[in-house]
Parts: C-alpha cells; structure tokens; sequence
C-alpha cells in the first residue's frame, strides 16, 4: 500500500467536505458488519458516486487503496474518521430548548462519536430548571459567564430567526471558534469563526428546485 | 434590462442549486424592508460571495441586472420564485412524530411558502391520536391507504435510522415523488424518486472537519 500525503497546497473542495460523512457512515456500517474490505467500484455502487470520484476523494487525504485489492475498511475509516476530527472530544452549548432544539440535543449518535452537549440555555421561564440532553436548562442570561468559565467548542443555535444574530454575538464574545446554526438566518462573524448553517427551509427550497427541475 | 433564457442543455451545478435558498431568503428580507434595487457587489458583500460568483449563479436563469443599476429587487426574487418552484403548493406527509417530526411540524415558514403538511403519521400508540401541525396523527399501518386515496408531493421521514429504508420503500410504492428524509441513513430509491438529505450528523462532521482543516 502506498501512501501519500495530502496534496500540497490545496483547499479541499467544498463538495469533498460534502461527501467526508457520507463515507464516514457507510464504512462505519461495513465495519459493523464485519466486511473486511471494499472496492472503489463496490463504495460507488453502494453510495451513489462513480468510482473515480471516490480515488479522486480519498486522494486529498493521501491513497489507501491498493491495485486489486481495494481499500482495506477498518484502515480507511480509521484515516476518515483522522482526518474529520473524530479522535478528540467537542464540548458544545446549546441555545434553543423548543422542539427544535429537544431534537438535537436528543438526537442519537452525537455523544457516542465524541460531541457532547455541556449546558443547554433558553428565556422561556417554563422551561428554564427542567432537563434536557442530561443537563438542567439555565436563563440565557448565564450564558455570558459560562462562557468565561468554560471552554466551548460548538455554540448550537436552535432559536428562532430574530434571536439567531444576537446569541451568535454572544457566543463570539465568550469566544466560541464554531457554530452551528440551525436559525434561519445568515449570521454575520468575524472570519475566523467557523459557522455550518443547517437551514431546514433551504433544503426543502432545494427539494421543490429539484421537482421543478425534473418538469 | 436583457433577459436571455436559461443556458441551453447545462444542468445547473449543485453550488449553485445551494446557494438558490439563500438568494431567496436573503431578497425576502430585501423586499419586507423596502429596498427597491441592490447591485451584485452589494449582494456579494452581504451573502460572502463574490460579485462575479452572484453574476454567474444568476445567469443560469436569465440575466436580469442591468449595466450601472443593479437589480431589481422584486423581480429578482420573482424570478427567483419561480426557479425554485414557489409559484404552487405543496403537499407532504410527515412520518415520525418524536422530537425531529414535532421540530419540523413546527418550524416557522414552510407553510406561508406553500408547503402544507396535510397528515402525520407514527408507531407509537402514545403519539396515535394526538395533534400535531394541524393532524391528527395516524397509525403508520394506515399510510398505504391514505396515498392511494391522496396525492402527495413530498415525504417527509423524521424516524431513527432502522425504519427510514421501509418507510422510504412505502413513499416510493404509493407513488410519492420526492423524499426529504432526516433520518441518518442513506436510502436506496428508483432513479426517479428524489431525495433530499437532511443529516445532522454529517452537518456536524463538516464543522468538525473545518475545526481541524484551521488547526
């Protein structure tokens, strides 16, 4: 097996960024079900890609596969799951206990694969002192102090739109370096603050653009 | 203003399928706060696209600005309407009724855009019986029947990952077009069927991954 570094000097394209996951979850299923290894041809079968996508994908991250053989499963999802971050824990803070924000913080899967929810806040007094995600909803207003105090990696944004700008400031100030929004709002930061926007409307407006599409 | 039609025989490239949802998020604000027109650096400066990136996504739908001016801003997003589609009304089942299925029954704006989920269904004998976005919701054995006896658009499935392939197999058996589906699986349909995914997950690998790619 040959391996390469990553290729010098390149931006992984945003589409490779797009598929990073989608690999992640299947190889992660292949490895659950005790296959040993898998062909390029056999991935793109299973996913939906063409096989030269697939070598063309793996090889920003330096090449697994060996001619022949294909790719051996356990190594590949080792260097995926390297190669996403996945061997360290993110402690992040979620702002939003409605339906929305119960959904996240219940979803299944975050935790076991090291994404843990520390504090949950909101500013609805009927829901500030109950539980959710395992920890007790504070008022917003700590949210500043726990920021000082503790060290965030993911601020969660699951608010409505008009209050989606404001906690994002808050959680720059507290120095947040990442936030995932789920407010369907475009969030105005600072460069260097990472935000993934998880805009429900967008995907079903990509959803009715596709239908159109298709006449 | 030159309006030519869209670029013959191109299929639009998923970019700029992306970054339709947020020309149109972004023109609705435009248009409820009274702007009348906006040039594309302005656009760009707003959204954190360039200039000529706006100028090239527009012109896969016809060229609508105008040399000096800029845009309109209510016929763009008319046009842009239109792309996407929201000139008619859409109507879609939701399966799941836990945490997710409540969010997205919920969740502010789909309706007044013309996306009206008209029944929800579930497994689960404490849910069956109760309301939700306006449904009563339904046992999940009475779905065959209920998409013989309507037309659907879209099929929402909003269930842990085991039941997403046989609710997904259900959607595609009663005829339904396309699939928005949030559970965290990738689902095998006919070419025909379109699917839309909505993974948490893997929004929250992107982030992990950017985290990293930073250092």
């Amino acid at each position: 097996m040959t391996l390469r570094g990553r290729r010098k000097g390149e931006a992984v394209p945003q589409g490779v960024v797009v598929r990073l996951p989608i690999y992640f979850r299947y190889l992660t299923e292949l490895e659950s079900a005790g296959v040993e290894r898998i062909s390029s041809a056999q991935l793109g079968e299973a996913l939906d890609f063409t096989a030269a996508q697939i070598r063309s994908d793996l090889s920003y991250f330096g090449s697994f596969g060996q001619q022949g053989y294909g790719y051996n499963v356990s190594e590949l999802l080792h260097q995926v799951k390297q190669i996403l971050g996945l061997q360290r824990v993110y402690s992040m803070v979620l702002v939003g206990a409605g339906n929305l924000g119960k959904a996240i913080g219940s979803y299944e899967g975050f935790r076991k694969r090291g994404f843990d929810i520390k504090a949950v806040f909101d500013i609805d007094p009927h829901l500030i002192g109950n539980h959710h995600a395992g920890c007790v909803i504070r008022s917003l207003d700590e949210l500043p102090k726990y920021l000082e105090e503790n060290q965030v990696d993911i601020g969660i944004i699951a608010t409505p739109k008009e209050a989606g700008q404001s906690i994002c400031d808050l959680f720059v100030q507290g120095g947040v370096p990442s936030i995932w929004n789920f407010s369907p709002t475009h969030l105005n930061t600072p460069d260097e603050v990472i935000v993934e926007d998880m805009h429900l409307t967008d995907s079903l407006l990509r959803l009715a653009f596709r239908m159109n599409e298709r006449g």
